[in-house]
């Protein structure tokens, strides 16, 4: 059975520019990505930043979907939200898994624009390794511009972008469309209808 | 090459209790749809609704992102959104297609939850369809619990729903994620990398 894993790094992420920096936390993205992390049965869901304001933020979404009103009107929301939980850096994330699994977890990033200079794997190749490494695998999503190359470098493993189809393609997903294509394509199986 | 285009219905859609409802328009899925439609090269984007008072807010959104502050600030946004407009009906949208193309399109359904006995279209028959059919496909997405079954009953083809894995499947996925998943698997292409 797979044990991934997903962090959303608002820190450190890039801005237009390219330069480094801290994004503020959107309440829509901590929502869709959970009920896509819970779709796709993943064990956890990070959102990652350093601003001490924006965990208390997070955990107010949070709290109140699990356990307030919201969690009366929308039940099948607390249990997508009840797999998420805001960390102050991607450090405690590892952590955390390693903690869980009791092994660390392989890195696996995921990028709109190469800006380093690395091998990509096609979502087949990772699909696969994920399917049969014991290992956990924790998936990577950036706000902003993308996750700063620091983040890129340190990766077991780089995914392809998800490329826009036509002469022109297009690469500017939001990130919660992005983290439902990758997830999708990387742990989902079509119904039984072909 | 494909003629596809997608409409999001804020009317006739159910609510929890299979009321049918009009839902409010939500700000991100105008940008959110819009980017997924571009990069699966949709030719058209319809945010369909009844009340008037939404069609000005979605036009502001729409002003702002293609003529206004935001063009200057995220230029890629304008090239999304100048693919959406919203319409009073989903006939309109029908019609639309229609005089774009000549001829009317395939309805293509989409439903997380089946409340209407019909046979269901698995998404890899309906890529096929859609790449060798020469008619335009319009693909319907609903809002608040879905599309009423009015609308169900008069497409032409109504897809499997994106099944959650796992033992106790999860299908409440927000039409922001469902939307890209299905136009990936419909229309998406992986990169060379497998």
């Amino acid at each position: 059975m797979s044990r991934v894993y997903c962090a959303l790094l608002h820190h450190p992420v890039k801005d237009r520019a390219g330069e480094t920096v801290s994004t503020a936390v959107t309440n829509l993205d901590v929502h869709d990505i959970a009920r896509s992390a819970r779709t796709f049965e993943l064990r956890r869901y990070y959102v990652v930043t350093p601003i001490e304001a924006q965990h208390v933020l997070v955990r107010r979404i949070i709290d109140h979907w699990t356990l307030g009103a919201g969690r009366r009107r929308i039940p099948e929301r607390h249990v997508a939200l009840a797999l998420c939980e805001s960390l102050a850096s991607l450090e405690l994330a590892i952590a955390d898994v390693e903690r869980r699994e009791g092994v660390r977890p392989q890195l696996v990033a995921t990028a709109a624009r190469l800006t380093l200079q690395r091998p990509l794997t096609g979502f087949a190749e990772a699909r696969a390794r994920i399917r049969s490494d014991p290992a956990p695998f924790l998936i990577l999503f950036g706000t902003g511009h993308g996750l700063a190359d620091s983040v890129l470098a340190q990766a077991d493993l780089l995914l392809e972008p998800i490329s826009g189809v036509g002469a022109d393609p297009y690469n500017h997903l939001s990130v919660r469309a992005a983290a439902a294509i990758v997830l999708d394509r990387l742990l989902g199986t079509e119904g039984g209808l072909r």
